[in-house]
């Protein structure tokens, strides 16, 4: 979606080094990142000359129909990608091939295709902060499939009640947004009932849903890659004392963290807030993860909002803030929402109201 | 599902070799075949002694309830992985640290803990080994999710028509697979009608089916972490003699293929027969892609079925078989069934019949 196909503009945005006179895209994210393609081996920018798109037999075609700007080029069958890259590039100390991820054995085999391993490096982090940044047009395809993870969540709302099953929670979520739209799931539904609740990353099972219960639902859609990513908890009819509680203090933890953010404020900072007034109302134990993260073509990148994280927000940033409190035996409450960071706040994408109370008279 | 949390059975099947102390599964599938959690950082097997689960905050807690037989450790927030590894194992050059995945950095950094390079070895091979052989349990599984397969392909079947979008098709299968109890999709639903058949992956767009078009269905269901994957192409109406020929080349190089197939046939022998055939029928430069891979908690894994596969059939593959002719501008037909391998030949999982005319009177 990005598309970034000409050298002078990935110049530009990656900058990179010097030293460096290639820039080997491998991640298939990475890839789809910069040509919009998700069907190709590797992306090859030079700093001078032809980007080169790698793509197997099975997406040839489909690549170069669709990827228009840039050399589309078979890599036949049992040719190996470093081999080809090998001969395509020269590399020396003073004109590196830079790569964005690498695992130990491609750089062993790298290293003997190019003949000395002073001439690879890997930079993965500057890929890693460009996505972080998002474009206009990346915001309004996300921006899509937070109306979508909307329109699923409204559908969860209807849905959940006492003798539903997870399952079918989860299934007419997830029938309800594709059928306006939505390319699959951001990530596998989360619907868990009751004390099951506990686990944050709980899938749906087959219980069915009790009077009483708390039901974390968290479910997200995806649009032209980009995705979204919303948690709402409710309470089947009406919530107990301690329920209304845990409630009140995990959305309070998710205003007071929202108000906080801003370009320019460091993303511990804005997660030790909302860990501090749980603690403060005496749940400090019980708020197991991370505040959020950033949403994109990955359900999970850049930024990280954590206590220990060195991230700052910037303009552009897409994260979700999802404070929660779990407790064994009794069942969890998460209340998340996926936020545009702006100059002088942040924008809220999804937009679905925070109703706990799932009481049908 | 398959947990093997016992560091004997684990040697007993993995075999690590002699100068091997301790194995630490990294690949996030591998540890979810070891475990049946999917949730782990990490998975440590010593030679002697107990076995232990590294998880984070978020999945700790689930983690101790539902992973049993196994020491299960967080790991803090902030603390890395491989500093813990470096305090709870020792190493030397004659008690290696195996590990089946290794990022560039990581070994770097793994190297730096541990204080010499010669002391960690990835041994990859062995667990993809392992995993293409498939367990009584896990073909079970497998079995099941190719049943939940086979209804999504009725549904197509039934929904697949003149005027009904391509979006429309994906949302009705998938919707009850999942009210069926499958837990989410094995892959991205791929519904290509018309000339985009000719993309073997071209996933399912707002396009609306016309009278006479050629649609590829290519669909799966997860069972218990496993997938299922199969293809049907149909004709919407009568199928002109064009396509009415190439569908009956495509079904009968899959017939022949299946035919061949059984324990100790090298997979390379079966995409050729199925290939020759094909170009034998004069559409051999229309065959773009391997014949099949192997399914299980992965929806690619071992073996491949491809001209150049060094992979010997045997008993407990699980196998796709899914030759396909795609021509641009045209369109394309593929036709796919999971298979089990045993010693006679094979048994198929997926069984929807090879309808191809959707002809409504």
């Amino acid at each position: 979606m990005c598309a970034i196909l000409d050298n002078k503009l990935f110049n530009f945005r990656v900058r990179f080094p010097e030293d460096v006179a290639n820039f080997l895209i491998l991640d298939s994210v990475n890839v789809e990142y910069f040509t919009g393609f998700s069907g190709a081996v590797a992306f090859l920018v030079p700093r001078d000359g032809e980007c080169v798109l790698y793509v197997s037999g099975t997406n040839f075609e489909q690549a170069r129909h669709e990827v228009k700007n840039v050399r589309v080029e078979l890599l036949r069958r049992g040719e190996r990608l470093f081999d080809r890259v090998g001969c395509d590039v020269e590399v020396s100390v003073c004109a590196k091939l830079a790569v964005d991820v690498l695992s130990f054995e491609g750089w062993r085999f790298l290293v003997k295709v190019l003949g000395d391993d002073g001439c690879v490096v890997v930079l993965g982090d500057v890929v890693v902060g460009l996505r972080a940044v998002k474009l206009s047009e990346e915001v309004a395809l996300i921006g899509e499939a937070c109306r979508l993870a909307d329109v699923g969540m409204g559908v969860a709302c209807e849905v959940v009640g006492s003798g539903v099953s997870e399952l079918e929670v989860a299934a007419e979520v997830e029938y309800a947004m594709r059928k306006r739209g939505s390319c699959g799931v951001a990530f596998n539904t989360i619907v868990v009932s009751g004390a099951v609740g506990a686990f944050p990353h709980g899938a749906c099972g087959c219980r069915f849903i009790k009077e009483g219960d708390l039901v974390v639902v968290d479910l997200g859609a995806v649009v032209g890659g980009y995705r979204s990513d919303i948690t709402r908890t409710f309470v089947v009819g009406r919530a107990s004392g301690r329920q209304r509680k845990l409630f009140d203090v995990v959305r309070e933890a998710q205003s007071l963290a929202i108000d906080a953010m801003h370009a320019g404020v460091g993303a511990a900072n804005v997660d030790v807030l909302a860990r501090e007034f749980i603690g403060d109302a005496g749940f400090g134990g019980y708020f197991v993860h991370n505040l959020g993260h950033g949403v994109g073509l990955a359900i999970h990148e850049a930024p990280v909002l954590g206590p220990v994280s060195a991230d700052v927000l910037a303009v552009g940033n897409v994260v979700t803030v999802e404070p929660g409190i779990y407790i064994v035996g009794f069942g969890g409450i998460r209340v998340e929402d996926t936020v545009l960071v702006t100059d002088n706040g942040v924008k809220k994408l999804t937009k679905t109201p925070y109703t706990f109370e799932l009481a049908k008279f």
